[in-house]
């Protein structure tokens, strides 16, 4: 089955988050252009809501819950920033949030995923997170928020996208980074319907390049888990939704090297004073590698979030 | 000499810098707001070209300097922010810059001041570097730029209280850090102005509580140079100009430890992702320890700027 969505959708997610998710800034750097040879427009969603892209996606899809659904409840399962996303979305819309997540996530992240009033069911490692999620529901019933392969979910992505070119419409070309694929195949829907010229690029990782083996191989194509500073792309293969959406709609699949995630990392931070998560670095350090337009092009990159714990953000930044 | 400056030289000010300058994001985050239980408007000169609001003043009086005293070219001492707005603001003006900074200044201030072309000067520990600069005027001619006292300077810094009030006309109270007292005397100038009830605050740190004891002594009053992570503010007494005027228009001045400076930059980075100089991180210490405004304020703090190295972030926000 062929899920396709539409700018409507988007537009209708982009009325649902209004007043309610963040419309961030659109951060432009002379030093960043120098060191791209373009002009790069970084969407910042570390700015967003708990810190991140996902908050919009999951707000949109919390929202079409019926309200017949909503007492008993949503699900989700994520390491990350979907975790927080969901969890933050239900309590502003009154909705109890269950969330799987792992026993070795960061402190931080259980910490702030149970700080928006969520429950939190921990799993070992090796243990399928999707059963629980599953056995969660079919014990207690309730909605699965899944966090990337959901046209709603996708929809409130691509309102990233819709911000960003309503403020820069002369964009010739989009990156966001790419892990499950909800980000690119929403922002690539709307970049498409409203600049059919721009050329869209997905960047992904050296060590997780799921998209990019998939591209090749002309249908999903799966990995294992990749060993990535960009723990927020550390997915195995596309999604069963945005595997198509994004076939057709994204112009290439590139890939960066953990020492470029961190360059461009180091780069954020010192130049443009901005805290990014490595896998928001991601397409800034395809900007800067020459692999996401031609010199001069003006390039707009979703940056996904700025959730990293200080430890590892003063490791990665650091020169020792 | 009583030198006032008036709302209309800020005005003029901002004139002159717009489309230059850049208008600097006001960020809001629910987090800190929890923290300090009030509203916090953090005005984010870290976003200022060159790091810092420096670039404001420096670009003021750059642009005052008469023609055809502008071929002499430009001088100006400082081991920080100062040194890189004026060779910023020089080289867009096409304006020579000598700028004299201490031997032992960081190697990223140095190269960003000589990236901007500036010729740079160093003295070693212990020499004057005023003396410095008036021998090499004496030597080679040129106007010096002072760091904080002169009403050009001034102006240009009030232009960022400008632009706040402007986006947050309701604020109950202006917080910013004080070092030389450039930064509050303009920032002063425009809030009583423009809202004569609001509360003006300075704020230092414990170790450099010069303007404190000057005010408890209704007198400028010196100290030796202090030791504080906020290097920004290590002045050692209030300016000649900028006393008068901020002794007069600043309702209090109030001191926070090197840990409550610390503590800030990590809430800043942590939660809304923002990369603050220990000094900037001032202000929002005040704030956090409710030094700043009685419960439920609606505080404005000027973030002075984003100006550290990535070693010296990575030490202050990392838990080791």
């Amino acid at each position: 089955m062929l899920t396709m969505i539409s700018i409507d959708d988007v537009r209708a997610a982009a009325k649902r988050i209004e007043g309610v998710a963040h419309r961030t800034p659109v951060v432009t750097s002379a030093a960043l252009d120098a060191i791209a040879g373009c002009s790069l427009f970084l969407k910042c969603e570390s700015f967003q809501r708990a810190g991140a892209f996902k908050f919009r996606g999951a707000y949109n899809a919390l929202s079409r819950v019926a309200d017949e659904a909503r007492a008993r409840g949503v699900i989700a399962f994520s390491s990350g920033n979907h975790a927080q996303g969901v969890a933050l979305a239900a309590k502003l819309l009154g909705i109890r949030a269950t969330i799987v997540m792992p026993d070795y996530a960061s402190r931080v992240k259980l910490d702030a995923t149970r700080g928006y009033g969520a429950d939190v069911v921990t799993y070992g490692r090796g243990e399928g997170r999707e059963a629980i999620a599953e056995q969660i529901k079919a014990e207690r019933g309730g909605t699965i928020i899944p966090p990337f392969d959901h046209p709603d979910v996708i929809a409130g992505q691509g309102t990233a996208a819709l911000e960003l070119l309503d403020e820069v419409p002369d964009l010739d070309v989009l990156v966001t980074p790419v892990g499950g694929g909800g980000l690119i195949s929403g922002c690539a829907t709307v970049a498409k319907a409203l600049r059919p010229d721009i050329r869209v690029v997905g960047a992904e990782p050296e060590a997780g390049d799921d998209w990019s083996r998939s591209r090749r191989a002309r249908r999903p194509v799966a990995i294992p888990e990749p060993d990535t500073i960009a723990e927020g792309l550390r997915t195995t293969s596309p999604g069963d939704i945005t595997w198509p959406i994004a076939d057709k709609l994204v112009d290439d699949f590139v890939t960066v090297s953990d020492d470029q995630i961190r360059g461009a990392m180091r780069v954020l931070f010192g130049r443009a004073k901005i805290v990014v998560e490595p896998a928001g670095a991601v397409p800034v350090a395809a900007a800067f590698a020459g692999k996401a337009g031609t010199a001069g092009s003006r390039i707009g990159i979703i940056i996904s979030g700025g959730n990293v714990d200080a430890d590892t953000f003063a490791r990665l930044i650091s020169s020792g």
